[in-house]
C-alpha cells in the first residue's frame, strides 16, 4: 500500500520500476564531511526526482568505521535531510521515512567486504523480483585510497552482465600532469573511461551550468558579439575571505592553482570560450568542442601569473605541519593569471583568472565586458542607461555570494534583453543603492534561479542521466594539466608577494597586463626574504661593455641584453632605410632569437618593417612548415606580428619539387642569386649569428671546410646533429656584411665562450672564430650566464 | 620724451629699434568682423610685447570703404582695445594712445592704392631715419578676393631688397583637393611658400598649442604609453550649440567637414598622432613629422562617417538663399568620422572626430583614453582613485567652454603627475560636484593657463617670430585635402540624418564603429525623405535564387551577396578541410573581391585559414609589390588580417630574375607544376572568377585561343588593356575545379550579363561562356545592379 502511494505520489508506477530495473548507489566515505554536508542530500533529491519514473533505488553508505558507529552517523544525517521548500512537514516526514528505509550502512574495508556487498545487492534484487539496472559508486574518499577501492570494485563488486557501472570521482585529480597521468593510468586499468564520472562541482553550480544554455538560447544576439572584435576582456573570479587554516596540509600540496584555477576556473573558461555546438544535447559534441578550445590555449609562462601569500599562512603551516621557524612556504594562496586563446575568435582577448584566500570579500563571477565602440554625441549627464552605448556593456554570470548574495545572470540593458527559461529563472527584485561592476543593479536585466539548487544535487542527477558533458573526461583533465603544469613548474621557486589579508590588502594585489605579461600594479612594500637559491636581480647590474676577441662585447642579464640588441638592430634599420631605402636583415634560428623577435614585434614602433627584407642565415633541410624549420620560428614569433610585405620575406629554398636540399634543384645557387640580385654587393646590412657549444655558427660546423672560403654565397652542409642536412650562408658572405651581431645566451655556452675567447682564427676547428667582417662591424652580445658563468 | 618713456617702460631702447628696423603691419579687411573682434586686439598685444625689443611698428588698417568711414570704424575699434588684466587704467590709456598714434586707415582698392601705400611706408621710414625690416599683410577678406590682392601686393607693394614679406591667409583654403590646389597655384605665382602664413586659428588656442610641448615635457611618462598597446581611443571633438542661421551661404558650400573637420580637427589629430621630433624648436622637424603622419592616414570611405543635419537647416537655407520649397539641402551640419592611422604606433586605434551645430552643449576637447589593462583584486567600493589602475586613465586637452568653462589640461591621477611650465599653467581649483568624462574633477591633475590668451594674439606673435610650425604649409594643406576629398565626394549624395537640435537629440546622433565602419547606434526614428535618385534599400529585397546559363544564380544587393558568397566559401572550406585536411582556393583580383576579402577577414571566425592554400586565378605582369598586382590586393585586404601560413600562399611567378613574364623563365610552367604537386588532380576546391564587360574571365580575353583548351594549366596571355601581359589559369584547369563561383557586380556589367545569358558556349568570343565545370558545380553571384540593371 505504501509503495503504491509513493509511486503514485511520484507520478510513477510499479510496472515502470520493473521495466527500468534497480539502481544501487554506493556512497564511499558516507560518514565524511562532504557526504554529510551535500551528498546524502543530493541522493535524497535524486530519489525524490526519479523514484517515480521507473527505477527502484537502494542507497548504501559505506566507510571504514564499524557498522555500529557508521549506522549512528548515517541515521543522524538522514534525520537532518531537508525537503523542497514547498513540501508540507507531514509529507516531508513521510518522504524521509521512505528514503531512510532504502538507505543502509556497510563497513567496506577488505575485498571480501566488497564481494559481500555485491552478493547482498544481487540477492536482494533477485528476492524482490527486480532486474538490476546498474550501480553508482561515489568516491567521497581521499585520492590515495582511490586505487585500492577501484581494484576491489573491479574485482569483486561489478554488476552482472547487462547492468552498468558508474564510478564518481572527486578532485584533486593529481598535482601536475605527471601525477594526473599516473592516476589516470591506474584507474584506467580498472574502469572504462565511460564508466568514470570526474566531478568538478563548479559545473553543477546553477549559474555555471547555465552558461552554455544561455549562449544557446541567445545565439541570435550573441552571434556577432562573442568574439575578439567585441569582447574587451573576460574575468573569471573566485574570491574567498576564509584562509587555509586547518587545511594547510592539503594546501601546501595544491596551492590556489591546484585548488581552484586548474579545475573550477579553467572549466568555466572553456564554457565561455569554446565554439558552441549546434546541438547542446549531445554530450559528445560538447566535450569535443571543449577539448578543441583547450588546444587553442596559448602556453603559460612565468610572466603569465602573479602570485601572493597571505601573511599568516607561513605561521599556520609551521604550526599545523610542525615545521621549524626557518621554513618558508612558497605556496601561493593568491594567483592572478592571464590566459590567451590563439584562435580567430579570441585572439588578443585577455581572459583573467583570479582566486585567492583571505581576500576582502567572498564572491565568484564570470564577467564578459564588451568593447566600448561607440561615441555618444550628448553630454554624459543626458545618457539614458538602457539606450546609451557608451555605458559599459557586460554579461555577468554571478556564481554566488558577494553583494548580490546569490547566483544570478546579469546582462546590461543597453546590450540586449536575454532569454532565459522562465520556469527556472526569475527577474531579480530591485535593491536600491546596490552597484555591481560600476553600474547600479537597475542597469541590468538580472535573473536568479526560481529555486536555488545545490551543485551536488544537480550533478548526482546528471550522473544518473549519463550527462557526461557535466564531468571531466580524462582527455579534458590531461589537457588542463598540460596547460597548467609549465606555470606551476616555473613558479616552484618564485617568492609570492605577501599580503596582510582582508580589506587591508588595499591595492597590493591589483595587477596589470601588457601583451602576455602580467605584473603587480604596485611595487612591493617591503624587501622580501629571498629564497635559498635566489639570484641577484638583473637590475642590480648595469649593462657591461668590454672587448671579446678584439671586438666590442655587450653583456647583461638576458632581458637587458635582448632590449639592447633589439634597439641596435632598429637603429641600424632606420639608418639603412634612410640612406638606401631598404634594410637587409639575415636572421638565425634557435631559441635565443625568439625573445629578440618578440621584443622587436612588440616594442619597436619605429621599425621600418615595410622596407625590411628578411633573410635566413641558415636552414634545416625540412619543409618550411616543419616545427624544426628555422623559418617556422621566424613566422610564429615575428612575421605574425609585424607587417613585412610577402615579397620581402626570403626563406631558404630547402624544399623544392617535394625534395629536400637536392643538389640538382640548385637551391643554394638560387638563394645566392636572389641575394646577388637584391642585396647591393651581397653585403647584408645586418647578420645575426649564434654560437653552438661546439663553436659552430650559422650551419657551418667544425671539421668541415664547406663554406669557410671560396666564392659560394650559400652552401649545403652537414650537421653532427639531426636533421643533418642544412643550407647556410657561407663565411665569406657573412664577413661581407655591414654589421654582424653574435648572440650568445645561457650557462651552457659558458665553456665554449671561454675557449673561443682564447683561440686565434681557426674556422676549421671553431667556425665562429672565422667571423670577422672585412670592413663591417662585429659586436658580441652575451648574457652574464654565458659570459660570467 | 614720450618715445623714450615708452621704450624704457617696454624694456627696449631707441638704439635697438634702429638696429632691428621698422615693421609695417597691413591689415586687409580691417573693418570686418574678425578684425574688429580679434585682429586689432592681437596687433595691440604684439605691440605691447615687441615694441620695446628693437623693432618699430606701424599698423595700417585697410579696406574698400571710403577713408572717412574707415577711419571712424577703426577709431571705434581702437578705443575698445583692452590691456592685460593687471594694467592700471591710467597706464592702459597711455598704451592705447601710443598704439592709436601708430595706427591708421587706408582705402586699398586699386593697384595704384597699393603703390601709394608702399611709397608712403618707404617715405616714412626714410623720413624717420629707420631701416625697413619687413611687411606683414594680414588677409582678413573673403577668399575670392585673395588673387587680386595678392597680385597687387606682389606687383606694387613688396618691400625693398633686404626686407621681408609675410602674407597671412585665413581659411577656407578651398573646398576640396582640386580647388585647394588651384588656390595654391594661384597664390604661388605671387608669393614664395615661405612668405605665406596660412592660419588655422585652432593652432593658436592655448591648449592646442600646448599638445606638442606637453608630449615633449612628459616624454618619460608618455614614452611607453603613447601607442596602440596602451591607447584605447582618441576623441577629437568640437560641439556647438549655435546653428548656421545667417551663415547658410557659407555653410552650404563647406558643411561641417570643410568648416571644422578638414582643418581644426585634422590639425589636432596630427599633433596627437605624429612622431615627436627630438627638438621641438625646429619648425622644419615639426612640419616634417606632421607631414609624415598625414602619409600614414588610412583612406576614408563612405562607411568612415555618419552625417546629420539639424531639422531647421533646410528652412534656413530656403529663406536665406531664396530656394524653392522643393529644395533639399544634403549639407551635413553634424559629422562623426572614424580615422585610422596605419603605422606601427597607431594601427588599430580608433581616432574619432566629431563636430556639429545645434548640439546640446558647446565644448571642444581631445580625449586620449588608455586601455584598461588592470584587474583590481579589491571590491570596487574600496578603490582609491589616485591608486586604482582599474578606474579610467585619460589625458584630456580641454580646448574650452563646456562644463569646465575654459581651457585646461587634465591627467588622471592614477596615470602620472604631469609636468607643465609653472609660469604659464596653474592647478585648477576644485569644483565640487563637477564630473568630467565619467569621473569627478578631483580624480584629475588639472591645469589651466595662468592668463587666458586669445588664439589670434598668439598666432600674430608667432607670425612675427616666424614660427612656421604653427601654420599650415601648402604640403600640409594638400595632404589634408587628399585625405578628406574622397569622403566628401562619397557623401555628396548621402541623405544626412535629421536631428531636432539641442538636448532633444537624445541618443539620435550616437554612433558606433566596427572595424573601419561607422554607423548610427539607433535606427532612424522616421522614414527620411529620399533624395531624387535614391534607390530602394537592400533590406527591401530578399536574396533571389534563379538560374543563369542553366546554373544556379544567386542575386541580392551587394552587401547580402558578398555575405552569402563568403558564407558559401567558408562552408566549402570547412567541408574540404574536414575531408582532406586542406582547402585549395583560387582567387581573382579586381575590386569586387575586395569586399569579399574584408568580409572573410572580419566575419568568419571558423574559417580554417591555417589549412587553406591561396592561389591566384590570374596576375598582371608587374612585380608583386606593384599596386596593380592582383596579389597586392589579396595581401592588403586579406593576408594582413588572417593567419595563412607563408608557405600556403602561392603568388603567380610573374616576376623572376628581375624580368616580367619572360618566356624563358618558364613561370607558367612552374606555377602549373606547383599546382600539380600540391593540388590533388589539379582540381581546386573553389575557383572564384569575375566577368569583364567584354566577357573575359580570369585573364582569358576574347578573340584569343590561348588557354581555352589543351593541356596547359597556366598560360601567358595578352589583355586589350594595360598592363597587357598577363598570367592566367587556363579554362581546362578552371573547369576541373570542384566549385566555381562567378562574382558579377555593378551596373556596368548589366549589358554583358544580359548578353551572356543568351549565348551558347563560345569561349573564343566570350571566354566566360566557356566556364562549365567538368564534374564540379558552377554558381553565379550577381548583384541586382548587374542582374536587373
Amino acid at each position: 500500500m505504501l509503495t503504491v502511494a509513493v509511486c503514485m505520489a511520484l507520478l510513477g508506477c510499479l510496472q515502470a520500476q520493473e521495466l527500468q530495473g534497480h539502481v544501487s548507489v554506493i556512497l564511499l566515505g558516507a560518514t565524511g564531511d562532504l557526504a554529510r554536508k551535500y551528498l546524502w542530500q543530493g541522493l535524497f533529491q535524486l530519489y525524490l526526482e526519479e523514484a517515480g519514473k521507473g527505477h527502484s533505488f537502494r542507497f548504501h553508505g559505506t566507510a571504514l568505521t564499524s557498522t555500529k558507529q557508521g549506522q549512528e552517523v548515517i541515521a543522524k544525517v538522514l534525520e537532518s535531510l531537508s525537503c523542497p521548500r514547498d513540501t508540507a512537514p507531514s509529507r516531508c516526514a513521510e518522504l524521509k521515512a521512505q528514503f531512510q528505509q532504502l538507505s543502509e550502512y556497510h563497513r567496506l574495508k577488505t575485498p571480501e567486504d566488497y564481494l559481500a556487498l555485491s552478493k547482498d545487492i544481487e540477492a536482494r534484487v533477485q528476492h524482490e523480483g527486480l532486474r538490476e539496472a546498474g550501480r553508482i559508486f561515489y568516491f567521497s574518499v581521499p585520492p590515495f585510497a582511490y586505487a585500492e577501492i577501484a581494484r576491489s570494485i573491479n574485482s569483486s563488486c561489478r554488476p552482472g552482465p547487462g547492468a552498468w557501472l558508474r564510478v564518481v570521482l572527486e578532485k584533486p585529480f593529481g598535482r601536475d600532469h605527471r601525477s594526473a597521468q599516473q592516476l589516470a593510468t591506474e584507474l584506467g586499468s580498472f574502469f572504462q573511461e565511460e564508466e568514470m564520472y570526474r566531478v568538478d562541482h563548479y559545473l553543477g553550480k546553477q549559474v555555471v551550468a547555465q552558461i552554455l544554455p544561455f549562449r544557446d538560447q541567445n545565439r541570435k544576439a550573441l552571434d556577432g558579439l562573442w568574439n575578439r572584435h567585441h569582447v574587451e576582456r573576460v574575468e573569471i573570479i573566485m574570491k574567498e575571505t576564509v584562509d587555509a587554516e586547518g587545511r594547510t596540509s592539503f594546501y601546501e600540496e595544491y596551492g590556489v592553482i591546484g585548488d581552484v584555477l586548474q579545475n573550477h576556473l579553467t572549466e568555466i573558461l572553456m564554457l565561455v570560450a569554446m565554439e558552441l555546438p549546434l546541438n547542446l544535447s549531445s554530450s559528445e559534441a560538447v566535450l569535443g568542442h571543449k577539448l578543441q578550445a583547450f588546444q587553442a590555449l596559448r602556453g603559460l609562462q612565468r610572466g603569465s601569473a602573479v602570485v601572493g601569500q597571505y601573511q599568516a599562512y607561513r605561521g599556520q603551516v609551521r604550526r599545523e605541519l610542525q615545521k621549524p621557524d626557518s621554513f618558508h612556504s612558497l605556496t601561493p594562496t593568491f594567483a592572478g593569471v592571464l590566459v590567451h586563446i590563439d584562435n580567430l575568435r579570441w585572439e588578443g582577448v585577455p581572459f583573467i583568472l583570479m582566486s585567492g584566500k583571505a581576500l576582502d570579500e567572498r564572491v565568484g563571477y564570470v564577467r564578459i565586458l564588451f568593447k566600448d565602440q561607440a561615441y555618444c554625441a550628448q553630454s554624459e549627464k543626458r545618457w539614458v542607461p538602457a539606450q546609451s552605448h557608451c555605458l559599459p556593456q557586460q554579461i555577468i554570470f554571478y556564481i554566488g555570494h558577494g553583494e548580490l548574495g546569490g547566483p544570478a545572470v546579469l546582462v546590461s540593458r543597453n546590450l540586449f534583453r536575454p532569454s532565459l527559461p522562465s520556469a527556472s529563472w526569475k527577474e531579480v527584485e530591485g535593491q536600491p543603492g546596490l552597484r555591481l561592476f560600476g553600474r547600479p543593479l537597475s542597469d541590468y536585466y538580472a535573473y536568479s534561479p526560481v529555486r536555488e539548487q545545490d551543485a551536488y544535487s544537480i550533478l548526482i542527477s546528471r550522473i544518473f542521466h549519463r550527462r557526461k558533458d557535466s564531468f571531466i573526461t580524462m582527455e579534458n583533465l590531461l589537457a588542463s594539466w598540460v596547460f597548467w603544469t609549465p606555470l606551476l613548474d616555473s613558479l616552484a621557486h618564485e617568492v609570492p608577494r605577501l599580503y596582510p589579508g582582508g580589506a587591508e590588502n588595499g591595492h597590493l594585489l591589483d595587477f596589470e597586463f601588457s601583451g602576455s605579461h602580467l605584473s603587480f600594479s604596485q611595487p612591493p612594500l617591503e624587501q622580501l626574504v629571498l629564497g635559498p637559491d635566489s639570484a641577484p636581480m638583473p637590475s642590480d647590474f648595469q649593462v657591461l661593455r668590454a672587448k671579446y676577441r678584439d671586438s666590442p662585447l655587450i653583456s647583461a642579464w638576458p632581458e637587458e641584453l635582448i632590449a639592447r640588441l633589439a634597439g641596435d638592430i632598429e637603429a641600424a634599420a632606420v639608418q639603412a632605410v634612410r640612406r638606401f631605402g631598404k634594410f637587409h636583415l639575415a636572421l638565425s634560428g634557435g631559441s635565443s632569437p625568439v625573445a629578440l623577435f618578440q621584443q622587436l614585434a612588440m616594442g619597436h614602433y619605429g621599425f621600418p618593417w615595410a622596407h625590411t627584407h628578411l633573410w635566413l642565415v641558415d636552414e634545416r633541410c625540412v619543409p618550411l612548415w616543419d616545427p624544426e624549420s628555422n623559418f617556422q620560428g621566424l613566422q610564429a614569433h615575428l612575421l605574425q606580428h609585424v607587417r613585412v610585405p610577402y615579397y620581402n620575406v626570403h626563406p631558404m629554398p630547402v624544399h623544392q619539387r617535394q625534395r629536400l636540399c637536392a643538389e640538382e634543384d640548385q637551391g643554394a645557387q638560387a638563394y645566392a642569386e636572389e641575394i646577388s640580385t637584391l642585396v647591393t654587393n651581397s653585403s647584408f646590412d645586418l647578420v645575426l649569428l649564434g654560437m653552438g657549444t661546439d663553436g659552430h655558427t650559422a650551419s657551418l660546423f667544425p671539421q668541415s671546410p664547406v663554406g669557410l672560403d671560396g666564392k659560394q654565397l650559400v652552401v649545403l652542409t652537414t650537421s653532427p646533429s639531426s636533421p643533418h642536412r642544412r643550407m647556410s650562408l657561407s663565411l665569406p658572405v657573412i664577413n661581407r656584411a655591414h654589421k654582424v651581431a653574435v648572440l650568445v645566451m645561457g650557462r651552457m655556452k659558458r665553456e665554449i665562450a671561454m675557449l673561443v675567447s682564447r683561440v686565434g682564427r681557426e674556422p676549421r676547428k671553431w667556425p665562429i672564430s672565422g667571423v670577422l667582417p672585412d670592413s663591417g662591424q662585429l659586436v658580441w652580445y652575451m648574457d652574464y650566464d654565458a659570459f660570467l658563468g
